[in-house]
């Protein structure tokens, strides 16, 4: 490990700011619950994946695209049968995803509030514009970040597009978050730092395969958010 | 009206850059086509725009809100009685309204191409986030905006904080755009300089009262894009 030059601390927010997951896993067990009647559960989750991974380049990540999977596995796997109050249902579980309000994953609010005295802060994050935004707004910890971007792929370009525009050396630029696939090794790719802090559960889309993973010979992870602090402050004092 | 200091055109894209609208006018010609067996023609649209301003401030502007309140309103009208493979039409004529090609409204490229030596140029639009870049990216004429920035709401202040961002002084700021309510109200608001190019139609949501416009003394129209050329050589001469 050289001796950090880390000026930007850039964080990913669902499952690393605060929880999602769960709200899709449990419109999901919704989900579900009301196709039992048709098809056993591991089916109806395996085709659903598959709708959403057909449909991900054309509506994108977020609600309002898992939302129009859901209805289109539905019709798909009742071979039209589903009814129209029960689609309706499916409409009312993704108001109900995107009313729900935000818990932050523990030591978030004590860690950014430590970072922001000593470092450039951002939060980057994909999915609908509309929907992170009301989350940052009702997160309260928006205040934290110099710059919030709301991306729609987190490819290696859009990283080093976002260094770019905001005048940031790949050297002086740390970013944490959950997905490996997304927060993770396109940062890496692109030669800046990433650190991993895990989530419980990750959506089977972001997952990467052990193969993938060989390429990159060490990646650093937290089990906490906190444990960026000691570990900013041991690397800035080597040699 | 006094010499100009621009620096900065800002365009709006969707039916000021390109054409959106009959986009979303022949979708919903064939939504209601699929309804018409339960109610008249009036009543469908009448309907579909009360459940698209009901759903707007969840889920926002774009095709994926569009589609949704598009389901909803067939679920709604019928009482439920609307069948699986009718939905699954309309989650199918989405998928086509993301994929239409993009069709340039007259002299855009010119104007643009023109505009471009002397100008900062800057593209601001709201909609979906994926929907918006890749329109962008096909319309081959993304090179020329400096910025493109994709919005989830045209306010006065989501201008202000453009400006601020890139350090822009309201007297060097002019907006082009088809939308009274979003384009022109919110920039002239802020004191920044704002010019109308009405498109043939505009939706119902963005339209503006007469009682609205009368706090408006002036408001500068163009029948065409190209017309800004004449306009700045004409106000940039003054004394």
């Amino acid at each position: 490990m050289l001796k950090n030059k880390i000026t930007t601390i850039a964080f990913d927010a669902d499952d690393t700011l605060w929880r999602n997951e769960e709200i899709f896993m449990q419109a999901q067990s919704h989900f579900i619950d009301m196709l039992t009647g048709y098809h056993d559960k591991a089916y109806i989750v395996s085709h659903l994946e598959k709708v959403q991974i057909r449909n991900i380049s054309i509506f994108g990540y977020g609600v309002k695209g898992f939302t129009l999977s859901m209805i289109e596995t539905a019709i798909e796997l009742t071979e039209g049968r589903i009814q129209g109050h029960e689609i309706h249902s499916i409409i009312e579980l993704s108001k109900a995803m995107l009313a729900t309000p935000i818990t932050l994953l523990p030591n978030v609010k004590e860690t950014l509030q430590s970072l922001k005295k000593d470092y450039q802060l951002m939060a980057i994050t994909k999915g609908d514009l509309l929907d992170q935004e009301g989350k940052f707004a009702r997160s309260e910890i928006a205040h934290f970040f110099d710059y919030i971007e709301i991306v729609s792929e987190k490819k290696p370009d859009t990283y080093a597009n976002l260094l770019h525009q905001y005048q940031i050396n790949t050297d002086e630029f740390l970013m944490l978050g959950n997905s490996l696939k997304s927060d993770i090794l396109p940062v890496l790719d692109i030669g800046a730092m990433a650190i991993h802090i895990p989530y419980h559960s990750t959506w089977v889309h972001e997952q990467v395969t052990a193969e993938e993973l060989q390429k990159y010979p060490s990646i650093v992870e937290f089990s906490n958010i906190s444990d960026v602090l000691p570990w900013l402050k041991a690397s800035a004092k080597l040699p």
